[in-house]
């Protein structure tokens, strides 16, 4: 099946941003149109689109967007700002389009090129990821970190998708990712459209099949990496690590610099998403906190487009400050 | 709300063994009437009834209702120790069955005082397990202990309703316990009943809860327990006790001794059932192992109905051997 090209995943058309509604998947491929910055901003909210670089473009998208249909563009900045609070990607994106010229023709080009940034971002990050896996391996990844979730070739997903490629990887396992189901629906969606051999586990397994010795190494995105290299991801990561740490099993976090957030000086610092309770159970009381904090200490490796970033993390990731630009008119535009 | 009793949840009939169907909870409270041993073993496969006492009780009560049919008892026999093969609970009862008169009346009586010390093993256990608990205890379990896998007040959740009725329990956190949601179905269904606050979460948030301090003490039963002290549980188990040991928080398993088996060594001589992927997901391949094995090391204590064992359990475990029955004609009988 051919693969998801990123303006299949999110684009900006003259009067609307036009997203994939990952929520539909895996049973049906539609599109959602969001014709205002209030539209985009829901549409992040409730997930139809997902993943930290695609909330980044889709920001990015719906700024553009409040430009061209003349709205006030702090408020449009603040709605998208709202919208969801843990990933950095977000603030990050906004911060790229309020830098510079704010003519709508301009704000258009700019988030068309912040989009692409992330594609050939994904595309190095595979490239430095795929080199850490050795032949025959059985990686476990957790939610989804593919297309759907970067616009690009993925971040952990793109490094097994890489990896695959090379044939250094034989089997994926997937975690469900509840209560949402990432994995089990967008995941395994990806993974069974590119031909790679995988299987749906419960969250809760993939503690005995490391024991069994059925994985080689962990590979998650991360949706803020702070400073010292603690990183927030989606709520489960930080038990797989754990875990991973407990059976000597390499656990790498795969995401770009637009994910690093320097200024955010450890783990303890991030926010938090509490999503509604009802997306666990809607019978009883209950609790959803969507992100959980990896603290370095479990983190072997990570992985940004700039290559392999590896302990004391305050230093390898510093470098992300001093680099230059993937292009002119992105990072400092 | 009323209590369960030991008869709602599984007995026998004249011609039949009348189970609550827990696969119908928290929607409906339904009997199934199970009119032949294949019908019997057919609910426990399909978990109609489950939890290992449960399932021990049901399987005397299905080779009871074979005698009275006039059917095989070996082939009855067969068919229950066909049905689910990890909890130890099952083959404990068939044989305690078929120990001594296979008379009817006789194994009728039998069945029914295997399922009254069931009840009382529940009782005994709960007190000595609430005795490990300090005042304010948040607890978090898996699965599915109560009155519903038991029979009686339950193990670990029994565990944890004396120690809110003694003033020690503050919350309980249930872990929603995927694929089949024994915890957001049974466990919050029991709770809610009870009067005992608690919320459900998903599985994969249980580390972060414990990283965050909101967990004290994590206790779950067990399908089995080799003699070294190792244990089978539900899937998910051997991942709370990596994390409780990684934060420093208890972990206790709460069993009655028809779970310990001491004629398996250890945990790698348990068999571990594999269920259909199905339950995990029905679109992509998927894994669905139903059990873990959670090694000695990571449990702080095991409560049995004799008292609190600690390690090293090949010896606090032995005991169990040697101690009188709970009455006559059930262990020997």
């Amino acid at each position: 099946m051919k693969d998801l090209q990123p303006a299949e995943i999110v684009r900006l058309e003259a009067e609307a941003v036009v997203v994939l509604d990952q929520r539909r998947l895996p049973d049906e491929v539609a599109y959602l149109v969001c014709r205002s910055v209030l539209e985009v901003a829901e549409a992040i909210r409730t997930l139809a689109v997902r993943g930290a670089p695609a909330i980044g473009i889709a920001a990015g998208y719906g700024y553009a967007l409040a430009a061209a249909r003349g709205d006030d563009l702090d408020e449009a900045a603040a709605a998208l700002l709202a919208s969801r609070p843990t990933a950095v990607n977000l603030p990050w994106a906004i911060a790229a389009m309020r830098r510079g010229s704010q003519d709508p023709a301009s704000l258009a080009e700019r988030a068309r090129a912040l989009h692409e940034d992330e594609v050939e971002r994904c595309r190095r990050m595979a490239a430095h990821a795929a080199g850490l896996l050795a032949p025959g391996t059985r990686a476990l990844t957790h939610c989804n970190t593919g297309a759907l979730a970067t616009g690009g070739v993925g971040t952990a997903l793109g490094a097994i998708r890489e990896g695959f490629a090379r044939g250094l990887v034989e089997h994926v396992l997937v975690d469900e990712t509840r209560p949402l189901l990432q994995g089990a629906r967008l995941t395994a969606w990806e993974l069974e459209r590119a031909g790679i051999p995988a299987s749906v586990v419960a969250d809760a397994a993939a503690g005995s099949l490391m024991a069994r010795g059925d994985v080689d190494a962990v590979l998650t995105g991360a949706d803020r990496i702070a400073a010292n290299g603690d990183a927030a991801n989606k709520i489960g990561t930080y038990p797989l690590a754990v875990l991973a740490a407990h059976h000597g099993i390499p656990f790498y976090l795969v995401a770009p610099s637009s994910s690093v957030d320097l200024a955010t000086a450890s783990g303890a610092d991030i926010p938090i998403e509490e999503r509604d309770p009802a997306e666990v159970t809607d019978r009883f009381p209950a609790r959803n906190p969507a992100f959980d904090v990896t603290p370095a200490t479990l983190v072997t490796a990570i992985v940004t487009e700039d290559g392999v970033h590896r302990p004391p993390y305050r230093e390898s990731l510093a470098v992300l400050a001093k680099r230059e630009p993937l292009r002119e008119g992105t990072r400092s535009g």
